[in-house]
C-alpha cells in the first residue's frame, strides 16, 4: 500500500543521497557515493527517477572526453535500472568564483562565464532527457546592501534568463526552465524570496510560459510561510513545474530533513494540495541524512521521504471521504446569486444590484463555522485515530 | 534640514495616529481623536496626506445622510488644512461577519457583501480625490488548511479585483489599485503572503496595469524578508505604487512600531533604494505610537517618523558622493563584451563566442570585493561619524 | 480509551473558553460566558480544574462584597460540580495602569499597586484552594531599551517575588509560585523571556524551593525553541510545577491553539517527556477557539485539547513498547567504564585514567546510529501505521 | 578617539580571522593564515588579546613533541606581540566523533573521549594563561528528540562540568568556566539553547561560583532574544564572565557578522549596557569576514568590529549626558514609600499598609511616558544628528 511506484514519479538530487554530512562545523562523516551506484539503489528503492547538477556528475574541471566518458556511462546506468532524469540543473554556487553570485555578480566575466557553464550543463540535461531545467540562485544576494542596486540585479537576471530561453529554443531543446526560490542562506539575503516572487518575476520574461517554479518546503518555511497556499498560488497560474519535498523547522538554517520528519501537519496539507489538484509533475527529494548516519541510513532516510508522502496521499483520500468532513464544508459553502454574477465577469447591473442589496450581516456574523472540529478530524485522520 | 515639506509627500493613515493603544492583551489607554483634529494636526506638522479606511471616517452602519455629512465636514479640514489624501482603502477585517474573509469567506454571502462595501468605499476615495485604492486582506487566510482550497481562493480574489476594477472603470475614477501583502496576523496565514506573491498575482489579472503594490515594512521583516530586495523588484516591474513606512522587529507580531526606530540598517537601505531610484509616490507611515504614549506622544511618533526618512535621505545623499566607497563599487562593476552581447539579448553567435571563452577563473576568484569596508563606510555614514 | 477522567488532571483557564475572539485587527465575535456556566460544562466535559486570573472572575474594581458574593458563587459551582482550581494568577497586563509592566514599571505607586493586586489575588486563590500562584509578567519589559536599566528590572522582580513568598509564608497559605516566561508580545520584548531564563531567575531568589515555573509551548516556540528540551531542564531540575499546553506555528504572533493542532511532531514528543517521566501535576491548556466559532465551537475546542493529550499518550506508551525502536535505542546506549567514573565523582585517579585511555576514534566515528529508521518509526506510530 | 587601546580588552578568536570562507554550499574562498601571523596582525590593529580551541592551534592528532613545539612557538608569539589569551575551549564539534554529542552522545566512549579532551585543552590553556575557559556544545543536542532523554543529557552535561571543575581545582589552575549557549545549528535543536537557560543550569552545579556565561549575539538573536535584556539577567546575578560580539539578522542560519553591522540598535543598547554596568571582562568578537573578502577583508573586518564597538561607546556616554533624556527619565522614575518598603524586605506591617492604600490609578494610567520622544533621542545620537 506505502510502497513506491514508477507512477508516483518520485525523484531524489544525486546531491541529496550522496550528501556526505559536511556542515559549517563539521566535517564529513559518510565516504563519496559514486552516480552510478547511486542511480541503482534509487531503482532498487522504487524511485522512478534522479536529478542531477552539472558538477555532481562531471568535475568542474574535466576534459571533453572525461565528460563524454562519464554522461555515457552514466546513461547506461540510467537505462540499465529503468531510471529517468527528473531535472537538471547548474552548480553556480559552490566554486569560490561566484562568491558575489553568478548572474548578479558585479564582475562582468563572473556573469558571462555563468552563462557559459549553464549553457553546457543544458546541454548535459538535453542529453540525458532532462525534461525541465532547474535555476536555484544560491549566491544571488547580498550581505551588503549598499554592494548592488536591486533593482539592476533583477534586470541582471532577466537577461540571463532570456538568453538561455532563447539557447534552447535556437538548439531545439524540448526543455522548459523552474525557478527555485530561497530567502537567505548562503547569502545573507537572497533574491526573489519566495516561490511568489518568482511568479512576479516571470510575468517580467520574454517567454514567461516556458518558465515555472519548484517551490521547496523547507525554503518556504525560512520565510515563515505557509507551503500548501504558496502551492495553491502556483496551482493557479499554472506554474507549478516539479516541487521540492522535504522538513524544516521553521526559521532558522536550511536543514533539509526527510520529508514528513518535522511540520507533519503541513506535510499533509501539502500532500492533499498536490493530490486533489491531480499533479502531475514530478515529486523530488530534495533533503539529505542525518550527519550520524551512514549509508544504511541514507537509503533508510531515501525510504522515509517516500513512504511519508504515500501515507499523507492515503490519508488526504480519507479526508475526501469522511462524511463529517465534507458535511462541514458543505454547510459553509453557502451559494449567492450576487456572488455567482460577480464571478461571470463585471456588469453595471450587476453592480448595482450588489450595492442595493441587503445582506444578512447579523447572521452570517454569528455563524458558528465549525473549523475546531474539522481541524480535529484532519488531525485524527493524519494521527490515524479515526 | 529635517523638516518635512509637501513635496516630500508624507502621509498618516487616520488609524495610525488615532490608535488607541488597544493590543490582544490590554485595554485602549488613549481617548479617542476625531478625524478633522487630526487633518488640522497633521497638517501643522508638516505631512502631505492623510490616508483612511471607509470605516475610519464612517461608521459601518451609517445612514445615507451622515455618511454625506461626514464626508462634507471632512472635505472641509482637507481644504482648510491643505491636505491631501494619498489613498483609501476599506476595512474588510474589524467586522465579525469578516472572520473568515471577505473575497476568500465560505459563505458567498459575506463575498458578496465584501464587493458591496467596497465599491462603497472606492465611491468614498473618488469623492476625496485619491488617486490610489488599497486592498488589505487581513481576513483572507486560513487557520484550518483543510477549510480552503486555496487555488480556488486565488481564483476569488482575482473575480473580486476584476470586477472591482471594472466597477472603476465604468464609473470613470481616476483610481488605481494598491496591493498590500501580510504573511500572516490576524489569520494563522494570510494569502499572497508576500509583496512579491502579489506581483505573480497582479499577472493574472484582466488590468494588470491598472494595479501595484504597497509593501509594508514590518510585514516583509515579518517573513524574515529584506525589504529593498523586496522594493528593487516592485521597482523593476514598474508596480511600486506607494510604500507603507514604519519599524518592526523580525519575525514575531505585528509591531507597526515609528519608522526608523527597529533595523535602522534596513531601514537607510530601504530609503537609499527609493531615492536613487528617484521614488515619486507617496511615503506612506501605517505605524502608531506606543502604547505608553498620551497624544503628545502621539505626535512625537508622527514627527519621528518624518524626520528619520529625511535624515536617512541625507545620509544617502553622502553615501552617493563618498569617493572611497563609489570607488569600491567602480573597481567591482567589471565590465564584460560577452556580457554586453547578452544584456543586448541573444543570437548564435553570441552563444557560440561565450561556449568558447576562456574567462579567467582564478583571478576572478581570488579578488577581494572590499565588501567589509565598504559596510564600515555605510555604517559610519549611518552613525554619522564619517 | 481517549476520553478525559479526572485522574488526567486536565485544566482550563477562564479565560480559554470565555475568550471572545477580539484581536489587534477585529471586534469579538462571541458573547460572554459566565464562570458558573464555564465550571458546569468542564465538568460535563471531563475537565478536571479550572484556572483564573483576579479579573476573570472579579471586576477590577468589584467592591468588598460584590467580591465575596462572587467568589462565594464560584466555590458553590466548583463544589456542585467536582472541579478542582489548578492555579490562580493575578491579571496585571490588561488595565492602563500597567501599560508600562507591574514590576518593572517606572512609576514606583504602580510597582506598589501591582503589589497590593497580588496580595489580593492570592488570598482569592488560596480561598479556592489553588496549590499555585502563576506570575505571567506579559507587560514586563520594553519597546524602547534606554527606558530601563534591565538589570535593574531584574533586582525589582526578585524584590516583588520575594516580598510575596514571605506574605504567603506569614499568612500560613499552602501555594507556591510558578513563573511563566514568555519572549514578546504584548511588550516589544519581555523580561525572562524563556522558561530557562526564568530557571537562572529562581536561583536568586530567598526561597527558591518555593517557586518553579509553568512553560508554555506556544511561548517557547516564539522563541524557536524545542520545547520538549526545555521541559527536560525544568525536569532535571524539580522545578516543572505544571505545564500550559497550546499549539502554535513557531515564530510569529501569540496564537494559543488547540493543543495538538500545530507541530504535532513536538506535541507528541512533549508528551512522551510528560509521560515517561512521571509528570503529576496539572496539565492546563492555555489556548482558545479559533474567532470562527461559537460556542458550540469552544466545546469542540476544548474537547480535542483533551483527547489530543490522550491519544499523543498512547502513542508514547506504543513507542516504549516497540522493539524495533528500543532496539536502537539500546544499541546506541554503549556503556562505558569511564563515563561511570565520570558520574560517580571526581578522582585524581579518574582524571590520570581517563588521560592515558585510547578511545577508538575511528570505530566511533563510522558507526551509523539508525535515526532515519528511528525517526521514521516515531513518525509511523504517530500516524497510526505501524 | 575610535583607536582600540589595550584596556579595551577586546580579542578574537584565531578562528575568527582565520575563516576560510567555506560554508555549506560552497569551498574556502581564502587561504590558511597560521596563529603566528595572526598574533602579528592582531597586536598591529590594537587587540589586547586571542582566543582559541585546542584544534585551532594543535591538529586533533598532534604528537606530544608537536603539541609542546607548537605551544612554545605561540608563547613567544603572544610574548613578542603584548598579546593576551583571552579564553581557550575545546573543539567537541568538527571531527565525526561527536557526531551525536560530546557529554550528551548515546555513545558512552564517546562522551569520555570528550572529557579526556577537554582536560587536554584546559591544560593548554592554563599552559596559555587563559583565565577563562569556555564551553561551547554545539553538537549537544538532537534532530531526533526521541534518541535521547532530555532530562537525562541535562544529567550528563552536569556529571562533565562537575567532574572538569574538579580537575581545574585539583590542577590548582586559576581558571574559571563560562558557558556559551545557542539554539540550533548545527544540530536541530542544541540543548541550553539560551544564556539565561545556561543560568539555571549553573544553579544546580557542584561549584557553582565557579562558572559564569558568555552570551553571543548572535546566539541569543536566533532565538529572537533581546541581547541587551539577556545582558542584564546576566550582570544582575554576577555571571557575565565574558561576552560574543557579532552580527545577525535575528531568526535565520548563524551569520557571525562584523559587530554593528546589524541590528544597529541592539548593538547600540547592547554597549550601552555594558558602558553603564562598567563591565570589566574581555570584549571577544566571534564574527569572521564575508566570504568575499581576501585577507585584507579579513583585517578591515577586525578593524571594524573594534571601532565600532568605541563608536557606540562614545555614543553611550552622550546619552547619559543628554539632558533632555535624562529628564524623561527622571520624571518617569517616580518614588513610593510602599515601594521603598517592599524593596527592604517583607514585614507584615508593610503588607497591610499597601493592602490598604489607595493608588491613583486613573493618574498613573492616563500619565504619557514620553518613550516616543525618548526613543528619537535615542536614535539621533545614534545616527549622529543630535
Amino acid at each position: 500500500m506505502y510502497e513506491p511506484r514508477k507512477e508516483d514519479k518520485f525523484s531524489f538530487g544525486l546531491w541529496t543521497v550522496a550528501n556526505r554530512g559536511r556542515d559549517p562545523f563539521g566535517e564529513a562523516t559518510r565516504p563519496t557515493m559514486s552516480p552510478t551506484h547511486i542511480v541503482k539503489k534509487l531503482a532498487e528503492i522504487g524511485a522512478w527517477g534522479v536529478n542531477l547538477h552539472d558538477n555532481d556528475l562531471i568535475p568542474i574541471d574535466a576534459s571533453a572526453s572525461e565528460r563524454d566518458r562519464i554522461i555515457s556511462d552514466f546513461k547506461k546506468a540510467l537505462a540499465d535500472n529503468g531510471l529517468a532524469v527528473g531535472m537538471a540543473t547548474t552548480n553556480l554556487f559552490y566554486d569560490p568564483v561566484f562568491k558575489d553570485g553568478a548572474f548578479t555578480a558585479n564582475d562582468g566575466r563572473v556573469r558571462s562565464y555563468a552563462i557559459q557553464k549553464v549553457m553546457n550543463a543544458i546541454d548535459v540535461g538535453a542529453e540525458l532527457g532532462a525534461p525541465i531545467f532547474v535555476f536555484w540562485g544560491g549566491r544571488e544576494g547580498t550581505e551588503v546592501d549598499f554592494s548592488k542596486d536591486h533593482a539592476e540585479s533583477v534586470k541582471r537576471t532577466r537577461e540571463a534568463i532570456n538568453f538561455l530561453c532563447n539557447y534552447v529554443k535556437d538548439q531545439g531543446y524540448n526543455i522548459k526552465f523552474s525557478l527555485e526560490a530561497k530567502p537567505n542562506e548562503p547569502r545573507g539575503d537572497i533574491y526573489f524570496s519566495t516561490s511568489g516572487a518568482m511568479l512576479g518575476f516571470i510575468a517580467t520574461l520574454q517567454y514567461p510560459e516556458m518558465v515555472g517554479v519548484n517551490p521547496e518546503v523547507a525554503h518556504e518555511l525560512m520565510a515563515n510561510l505557509n507551503v500548501a497556499h504558496v502551492v495553491g498560488q502556483c496551482l493557479d497560474a499554472d506554474k507549478l513545474f516539479i516541487i521540492h519535498l522535504n522538513g524544516q523547522k521553521y526559521a532558522r538554517y536550511d536543514q533539509d530533513l526527510r520529508f514528513g520528519s518535522e511540520d507533519l501537519n503541513g506535510a499533509f496539507s501539502l500532500v492533499h494540495m498536490l493530490e486533489t489538484h491531480n499533479f502531475q509533475g514530478s515529486l523530488e527529494f530534495d533533503a539529505h541524512a542525518y550527519r550520524t548516519e551512514d549509508e544504511e541510513g541514507v537509503w533508510d532516510f531515501a525510504r522515509g521521504c517516500m513512504r511519508n508522502y504515500l501515507i499523507l496521499r492515503e490519508k488526504s483520500r480519507q479526508f475526501q471521504q469522511d462524511a463529517e468532513a465534507q458535511d462541514i464544508l458543505k454547510s459553509n459553502d453557502i451559494k449567492c446569486d450576487s456572488w455567482n454574477a460577480v464571478a461571470s465577469g463585471y456588469s453595471r447591473d450587476t453592480a448595482e444590484k450588489i450595492k442595493n442589496s441587503d445582506y444578512p450581516k447579523q447572521e452570517m456574523s454569528e455563524r458558528g463555522l465549525r473549523y475546531e472540529r474539522l481541524d480535529q478530524i484532519v488531525g485524527e485522520i493524519l494521527m490515524g485515530v479515526r
